[in-house]
């Protein structure tokens, strides 16, 4: 390979932190536009026929999804492997990954995240505070009673680390960025599980560019970042208009 | 193996079609409990912690959502293949099955399948005539755009049939039992194409049941496809109330 790869897609989505912590693992080298979604242009919607993040391109190839992109780089660059080997586990994974993606992603990102973070500061809008309410008192305990009875005490989900852990600690990385803490009284295991995933190297890379993102108009981050040296790509398919406000954290 | 894997999920839904058909092709023993999935008990909900259908259950092993299911009995049983070996054709698969499981899903079968048959038979609620239109006239032809742009003259999407293939015949088959047929004037290839898949005999034997199940109160479809022939699980883990009507062809 001799060009980097290219992600498109901010730093603060879930679903793009699993992809680049993938990538971070593997050793693979890259480039990232770190767009909005709702700022993509015309060529992002011709990358992206769901408007979502991550985008992958490598070379000609464009890929969409971050699940089907996780399952790619694993297929192309197999080591160090993060899909565990045997059958019964790797589906065990895949299924955690999915849940993350599909019920966190619900929970924390559209109800707790978006609600808190990303109507109330960047778009001015007001917040929904009974969705809110519900989110962090009900739904997401009913998801952390479900992964207190799966996470180990020590270690990772499946022997080696994995998308499974990977997937998880993604989306509460999201849910602190809204003040949300596990009550590690209650959930001892999936809190100290949760923080030993995100203690991880690549995880802490990450959270330099994260903590300096969501602090920043969506209209300088890309300056912010070139700053700080992250691996930017040379153009961009996104349109920062100046009238979103900063992310503070809520 | 010894004993037959087991399928939870009604012959109706769409995504327990595409382990089915995946089931069939590959010539795997199986038995089925064809529950919809606002019928399941408790011990429904311990198995699916989503409370969604298909479930698979391989002895012990507990697995949930049809895309991860699929993986799995590609890994557990190889031939014949259902993924390609090329790394990009197998992304480009799996991010088909992604776009219909989403795209399709949230078009067909929420804003057409849902409505339509559902609420309206099924539960004796009215429908959304707004939301149906609009995922008629708006929302699935876009889909069918991009889908024409993809879908090859004859055969199948990449040489050998595919999970892609599989899972977006799969939401048409819905999309005809609320009467929708797709333009083969305005989109020939994806008309064509969608014709094709479901010619297979693996969807041929399916449709048989499917047809007799969405004529079937859900009190009585274990009965009927019983003595149909259709290889039922011994016990249950839904409960039929009798209120629920019959689906028509809407």
């Amino acid at each position: 390979m001799s060009e980097p790869l290219v992600i498109i897609g901010n730093y603060i989505s879930p679903y793009v932190r699993k992809v680049l912590v993938c990538l971070e693992l593997k050793g693979i080298d890259y480039r990232i536009d770190p767009i909005a979604p709702f700022v993509g242009d015309e060529e992002f919607s011709r990358l992206s026929p769901l408007r979502r993040v991550p985008v992958l391109r490598d070379g000609d190839f464009v890929l969409n999804d971050s699940t089907v992109i996780c399952e790619y780089l694993q297929d192309r660059f197999p080591q160090p492997s993060l899909y565990p080997a045997d059958p019964v586990m790797r589906a065990k994974a895949r299924w955690l990954e999915e849940y993350a993606d599909s019920y966190l992603g619900d929970v924390i990102i559209w109800r707790m995240f978006f609600q808190q973070g990303v109507r109330r500061f960047l778009f001015n809008e007001g917040s929904n505070d009974e969705v809110v309410r519900k989110a962090r008192e009900e739904e997401l305990p009913v998801a952390l009673d479900y992964l207190e009875s799966l996470v180990p005490v020590e270690g990772w989900l499946f022997g080696d680390l994995s998308i499974a852990d990977i997937s998880i600690a993604s989306f509460f990385r999201n849910a602190a960025f809204v003040r949300y803490q596990i009550d590690d009284a209650r959930w001892p295991k999936t809190a100290a599980f949760v923080s030993r995933v995100l203690q991880l190297a690549a995880f802490q890379k990450l959270a330099e560019y994260e903590n300096r993102t969501i602090r920043t108009p969506l209209a300088q981050q890309r300056e912010v970042l070139a700053d700080m040296g992250a691996p930017l790509t040379e153009t961009s398919c996104g349109n920062a208009a100046p009238r979103y406000g900063v992310m503070r954290l809520g």
